[in-house]
């Protein structure tokens, strides 16, 4: 493996490029020219634990034809996935693509696609974008990989930043599902970081009655299990301030869509009722209405 | 009638006081030595669009008995009742007591009362204590009065400050807490003033989804009918903070318990579940925690 084509120039994005440009020819896909210009120029510069360094990336706005490559990665938000779909429909159906998306959403998106090789990704990164050309690694996790479609090779080869290949996509983005569901829209909703979760014992219980439901609709075997990691998460992340909240507080849209609103789908699908779902699910979009006026 | 007693120095004792004793005697209890001697030298000022009117009126700290009165009223909170009984107690059988608070947990204290003549009521002023000895009379509504036992006669001579007599003070009461049950949780949790819950068509269902387990719980006839009041209350109140919000922002004790903690109790006599209810209680008592800090 040689090339590869990373999609979308949010935190996520330039992490990977930053990364991955040490070995592999990576061109990034930025929304806009400005963004594009602005890396051809400047590189992109990475900081972690107090240092920094820039990286030579090569960056195109996506307005045109996707450069075939060896492995594609999209890091675009669910809510924007549609729009590049067109793009990657130009592709010949041996590349290979990885989605790295929150929730589960996307799924049906990829049902439909004519690729023969693709692939999903959950990420335990904390990354965050502080302007066009800078990212900084605020946490150091690791990312997940599992084949939604075809074999793994074409990503085996990737070493340079750490990648874990699981078995079982399904049960990979469940977890992580069960986690955003939780942290996301709670935090978001009470203006908390994620460690007053499991501080304060009232809102220690509202994550439980939320986690309940949550579990009766996904037929979670071994519920105890995905408890005891989201647990775990609120712990090791507790100073942070989770995505939902930041979008919240920064009036951009969530992704409650992809998150919530997928448990409501399955919840139709299985004729469950999930009342603190739906109240949650009103309660991020209204306050999302509220701050985008 | 001559002589009122009017315990608690909130916005609604002060509002009391201040008209009432144009016509009446009347005495105020207040919770610190301090408060009371600012009234006893300042009086108290009743500001209403635009302008303001100093009365006169005499301040007791609540420390000793309580004075004989015609009408004694209790304007304090719901979770203050307790403290203020054994006072309550030490009057005559005879002594016709006024309660008004919010919610109707108070209703399991009047039971134990021995005075054979108790009121409740409700308001529909806004009011607002701006300091020890002032306070804004910010909407103009009216006082609900129901008998909860004895006759009506004490109570029927008030004059100068409009009270409507109610015949049904269960009706009264439920009529108050679910407009309260509404509107006050949702907008400390939201943060928004009364009006968005009409207004943001997500928060307006969230709203929806509430009263629907709130009608179910107490049964109500006519469901309608409550739900077209609240809607009423949200529009007329549309640029005010409800109390509870007020409460969250200032770091003070909610009335949550008094509130939805009824409809708990009520849920659970009646082994109905309250999903919505259970995680909106624990969000207000984990929002009241995090304040409290």
């Amino acid at each position: 493996m040689k090339t590869i084509g990373i999609i979308g120039g949010g935190s996520l994005g330039l992490l990977f490029s930053a990364y991955l440009s040490d070995c592999y020819d990576v061109t990034l896909y930025t929304k806009t020219k400005t963004q594009a210009k602005c890396i051809n120029e400047n590189g992109i510069t990475l900081h972690r634990q107090g240092e920094h360094h820039t990286k030579k990336v090569s960056a195109i706005p996506l307005e045109k034809n996707i450069k075939e490559a060896d492995l594609i990665i999209i890091t675009v938000k669910q809510y924007h996935l549609k729009e590049i779909i067109p793009f990657i429909k130009t592709l010949t159906i041996h590349t290979p693509l990885l989605f790295i998306q929150n929730g589960m959403s996307h799924i049906e998106i990829l049902k439909n696609l004519p690729q023969s090789t693709l692939y999903l990704g959950t990420v335990e990164h904390g990354a965050m974008r502080t302007n066009m050309d800078s990212v900084h690694h605020t946490g150091i996790g690791t990312t997940r990989i599992a084949s939604y479609r075809g074999e793994m090779e074409s990503i085996l080869p990737i070493v340079n930043f750490p990648w874990v290949i699981e078995t079982d996509w399904y049960g990979m983005l469940v977890k992580k599902l069960v986690v955003n569901a939780l942290i996301n829209p709670l935090t978001a909703l009470y203006r908390v970081k994620n460690g007053q979760l499991i501080h304060n014992s009232y809102f220690y219980k509202t994550m439980r009655l939320l986690f309940e439901e949550i579990a009766a609709v996904l037929k979670l075997d071994s519920a105890f299990n995905y408890w005891e990691n989201a647990l775990g998460v609120c712990s090791r992340t507790s100073t942070n301030q989770s995505s939902m909240l930041k979008d919240i507080q920064e009036g951009r849209q969530t992704e409650i869509d992809a998150i919530l609103g997928y448990i409501q789908t399955q919840a139709a699908e299985k004729r469950t009722s999930t009342p603190i779902v739906d109240f949650l699910y009103g309660s991020i979009k209204g306050i999302e209405e509220e701050k985008g006026d």
